[in-house]
């Protein structure tokens, strides 16, 4: 059965930059599926792109293979690395862009080092051609990861604010504002049960207070706004077929909170 | 040989939920192809969705399962329905997105309600990924569709405003702008030949006045307007080499008048 | 092993074009591999579409068969080609669309007249569909590209402005903005070496004046603009970790000067 290689940068799909890749990767690994994630991740946002991939990637069956390319760093000593996390394999440079898995999950880290597995002519500039794609077809044709390079320990980790919980309640922030305009927080559903229980909680976010969960946008009146946990298992902010960050005015970054109500 | 599942939805391409839903297909039927129609439906709106899968879903070989995922009901009691037309089969909400094809088609529709063909862990907001892929990949597998629901008759169903024809000419309206601006009607080619027989017709749209009906738009000067029986049988307004909404400023929904000439 | 087919159009991803042609083409070949290298060519701009094609194409493994579609000019007498080069295949429109190719390389040119190689029903605004789909699928299924037309050896070219070199230095011209920002122009590194040879260069665009090359964006501090050749060969400006084009008030079209130092 053909592995699978997936693909997430923030290159688009106007320059021709993703299909050379696919076709540098095609070269050696012809019967591999590439599936892309998604290629819109907003220009050098390593945190955007490592939300995407922390959401994506362990839906995917086992052996499959991550190829991830958010690169602002792409020519300097930053160094290209190949991580296996529960049988999956994740190839791209080391400057966070993996944090949100490795902070998650135990991985191990190898640090490229082996040209003969990349391509012979190198840019300075497009890493993801020259590097990172020939690894990730390696690994998909079944090259040992050990291979690829040597053991490597202290990753580059950027972290989310965290959340603060107490008696109160919970203050977190809109990580994420998906395509809907729903507001994707750093408060997940296990927090919010931890600190909450079976307390009702009134949310607050922008100039909007929402006076209790519920369990999804449609449990409430089109245009009025909804928080539940969403499908990433975060809670998220929605409006019933409206646009959460439009309508309420809030961007990523914002502050929300959770007030426990007595 | 593989069967083929077509994607449809609008969920953008910026966020993982397109790929977790192939990635939940592929665990079910790893041969399977999986081509995307489009992903930039406007978001919720379903006759836009409508109107894609119309015009897509019958040029695909025999037995392609076509996924069609625009529901902004998600959640609420509106059906997940999988439907057979053609040997062609359709999954997705009962909301009237397939409404331009049940119109038009011979089908036979199942209420889907058997949650051993469904992911395990549901969510309550992301019924694509939960629901409607593994039934799709499912069907692909080869899965007779009377085993995954019951059968149902009354679907939801939406229409275009229907063009209205008399001995003057035919009164319709813009149902889809394209990339190219270029302006689609609702008034199909045979309801034209039935009005206007062999009569020349002058055609009404915004401010413009198109003296006759042409090939294609390339029979009239760059610049210039021009009507014509587009590539999806239906009347359409274009300009030569320039965007036809933007420089005859009509948006969708735009009356657009037949008249026939003596 | 079953052949690659790629798609480069202008026709964007919200509406049903290119899916059609993928099912157009699966109905013919059901084996090949469909890889998008772009549907994001500004609208009717072949000479956008010339420069993707260029860079991409022969990246691709023996045997590929590239469909290109900017097609301004669909349903006039333009003529539909296929073209064979260093045993790779391309098929669309002779509008220029080949040009950055057929400039560089030697091929071989047949003008498509031979219609059971095509849909049997045509219309004359959507060849993509009608013609060039099944035509690049019948290739990709081996039929010989001599069945499929006629030779033809005049075709439509076009040029970009040649960059002027003298003893003082090289005056070019920005033929491209990527996704990033940066400035790509028709400066090519071998013409770069034989002006400069290992003397300094200074550059000017717009108001910015870069003191000297280096070999990557990361070479200079973040905020500052940074001269060096791309991966595509040629000179480019970008802005280490910022957007060239934004910061630098700098468009495609824009005169780009290299003056040598002493």
């Amino acid at each position: 059965m053909s592995r699978i290689i997936t693909l997430t940068t923030d290159f688009g799909t106007q320059d021709h930059y993703v299909s050379v890749m696919k076709a540098v990767m095609l070269g050696i690994t012809p019967t591999s599926r590439l599936i892309d994630i998604s290629h819109e991740i907003p220009p050098q946002d390593i945190m955007a792109g490592a939300w995407v991939i922390r959401n994506a990637a362990f839906q995917f069956p086992k052996g499959s293979v991550h190829l991830v390319v958010v690169d602002p760093g792409v020519g300097t000593d930053r160094h290209p690395i190949a991580l296996k996390i529960n049988d999956q394999y994740f190839v791209g440079p080391d400057n966070g862009i993996f944090s949100l898995i490795t902070n998650q999950f135990k991985y191990k880290a190898y640090k490229l080092n082996k040209p003969e597995y990349w391509l012979k002519d190198r840019s300075r500039t497009f890493h993801g051609r020259d590097i990172f794609s020939p690894v990730a077809a390696h690994l998909s044709e079944g090259v040992d990861i050990k291979q690829l390079g040597e053991p490597i320990k202290d990753l580059v980790s950027y972290h989310w604010a965290v959340p603060i919980g107490d008696k109160d309640g919970v203050q977190g922030w809109v990580i994420h504002i998906d395509r809907f305009g729903n507001l994707i927080t750093n408060i997940s559903e296990s927090l919010l049960e931890e600190t909450a229980g079976r307390r009702k909680v009134r949310v607050y976010v922008g100039n909007t207070i929402i006076d209790h969960m519920v369990n999804t946008f449609g449990d409430v009146e089109p245009g009025e706004p909804a928080a539940f946990i969403g499908s990433s298992g975060m809670l998220e902010v929605g409006i019933n077929k409206g646009n959460a960050a439009q309508m309420l005015g809030v961007d990523k970054g914002a502050q929300i909170s959770l007030v426990l109500q007595k």
